[in-house]
């Protein structure tokens, strides 16, 4: 009980501006989590990513009473398929989970994205909690209901908008991940700055220079949620608004596709966000003095500027995107630090230009 | 033109009572749907039962300006899984179907459920329309935004809560239909009127006499889907009150489990019926007259009221789901035509005898 105390006196406040659903950001929130379920009186089911560390979290989860136990799944973006969805639905029959079961899940990303499909179709829908183990579900997955799982031909194209019942994020986690894994949180981050701009931003410039373990997690993820959670909140189903929050994401997406996945999400939202920032320039929508900015703040903490995906397969990846999106590839890009513009059209010759400028030789030393 | 305006004629209004969208039930209502996806104005793509029938139907649909094709997938309660949505979502992507192209699918009950559940999930949700082409779905399936596909551990398992934009029963499809397709809806008709009781029971006890072509299809699937509708409506997320329309159906159920079915929904929910109304006798809830007038209907209608399941299979069938639903196997029993009562809990010596009284031995050489 001593522990508890002492780890409920580091918990922030909840964060939920307008988004119907509480999420808890902190350090150490077993004892609050745990108590949650407690106090929420029905029975629970955890899901678990299957590795280790992850795991670790999902069994102080299940300390709480009345637990039907923990399921646990190897997980990653090349499982996150319908296949993986069927074997979770089975398992959740299989312990004999029903509607008035609330489903936990646990993990980052990936987990928050299938876990939450697979409690949003199963049996049409039951109430969802997730935990958040990664920076990138922490500062960006966690926030927007955005539920689903890959199918062959694209990321996220199978899914439901499905809002959970709360969200928790110990950022006590951040501390064991290497860097390869809080890399993919650390460029939404920095997404996140670039939408909302001024002390956001220059707390993260200032923060770079110091290593990871000094960061003041609790408050950096907390306001990446808030600047999600503010966007978000106007614009639920996607009709326009929302589509900020997909800066840097188009070429992004283009190089991840591009290169069969072999390049991670953070990686390439980091050159895509370097892109965006070209694409804004040469269109005479950004300055030099502010795409540095980024460009610094990126190279500071460790982010990738350029590309082995040939130029060429970027564009055809774009090409495919854009013919889906009925003959218009738009982007977003930034007008300044916290002013971010979209629905804007360019021409192929123009991003082609902006693709060879970020891509990098195969026979280039530096980092990929 | 001139077909059109003749087939115009022949609709009848709208039924929507308080669902939030249109369901249209005429005869010959090709044009009418041609002229709502005209009206419409989006791109649409059509999803169609591969069978040969279903298929003629949707390509009177295809016909309407800006179709991206039909794609047409074999379908039954046995493909209706994670596997076949799989191959309806991909398809969807392979024919450039985004958020602004509507999905218009053509067929049964299953095609509603799974097409239905297609539409929910792509990209997170896309506009559907539904075509019936079976009494099931234009009576049953058609109204309360059910959707959702069968895990191997049972049926309807994993899906959404998801309203389409508009339905449309064109009842000149039962015309074609072979009596093994039209007893499927039947049973739920049947159902319906028990929920309903009065001038809707005595029109069916009224027309069991005559052939199904000279029945007055229009009135009587627009009856059903209004009986279902005013349930509904008060009760979108199956919180208690759309129990009532799960008459017959715990049995029905666990008759259709118990013989992997083999035995049709429409048959075992025939059954089903009249297990709910031995019970309802049995546990002095319902009279032996009504109880009669029940099982004249059915009979007349073709419909079966003895199965070749054996009571113990189906026991153990209805004891599984138990095990689902936190330990009670309740029921919906009726109290008279036209009075319904659900949750109520019965003990398994009572259930037990009552399979007894509908079962059929295996040397019986009447029909199952």
């Amino acid at each position: 009980m001593a522990e508890q105390e002492e780890d409920r006196d580091l918990t922030v406040p909840v964060v939920n501006d307008g988004l119907g659903y509480p999420i808890s950001v902190g350090y150490g929130l077993g004892p609050e989590i745990r108590r949650f379920l407690r106090e929420r009186g029905s029975p629970f089911v955890v899901l678990s990513d299957a590795q280790r560390d992850v795991l670790a979290a999902a069994r102080i989860v299940a300390k709480a009473p009345r637990c039907k136990g923990v399921l646990a799944f190897p997980l990653g973006e090349r499982r996150k398929d319908l296949r993986t969805l069927e074997k979770v639905l089975d398992a959740l029959l299989a312990a004999g989970v029903d509607r008035a079961t609330t489903v936990v899940g646990v993990g980052g990303g990936v987990a928050g994205d299938l876990f939450g499909f697979a409690a949003a179709s199963y049996m049409r829908g039951v109430p969802y909690v997730h935990v958040t183990t990664s920076l990138v579900s922490m500062a960006d997955a966690s926030v927007g209901g955005k539920t689903g799982v890959n199918l062959a031909g694209g990321k996220n194209l199978a899914g439901a908008f499905a809002d959970p019942v709360a969200v928790f994020s110990d950022v006590r986690r951040l501390e064991t991940l290497p860097f390869r894994s809080l890399r993919e949180g650390l460029a939404e981050v920095v997404k996140a700055a670039i939408v909302e701009g001024g002390a956001f931003f220059e707390t993260l410039e200032t923060m770079a220079a110091h290593p990871f373990w000094r960061w003041p997690w609790v408050e950096i993820a907390a306001e990446a949620v808030h600047v999600k959670s503010m966007v978000v909140a106007d614009d639920r189903l996607e009709a326009g608004a929302r589509e900020v929050l997909n800066l840097g994401h188009t070429f992004g997406h283009a190089i991840e596709r591009a290169s069969a996945y072999r390049v991670t999400h953070g990686a390439a939202l980091s050159v895509g966000l370097r892109a965006a920032g070209l694409l804004a320039m040469r269109t005479g929508r950004f300055s030099l003095e502010e795409h540095v900015r980024v460009l610094a703040l990126l190279a500071l903490l460790g982010l990738p500027l350029r590309t082995r995906v040939a130029p060429d397969l970027i564009l055809a990846a774009m090409s495919a995107d854009k013919k889906r999106r009925a003959g218009k590839l738009r982007f977003v890009l930034p007008l300044a630090i916290g002013d971010v513009e979209y629905g804007v059209v360019a021409s192929e010759r123009t991003v082609a230009s902006v693709l060879r400028t970020i891509s990098q030789l195969p026979d280039d030393s530096s980092e990929s």
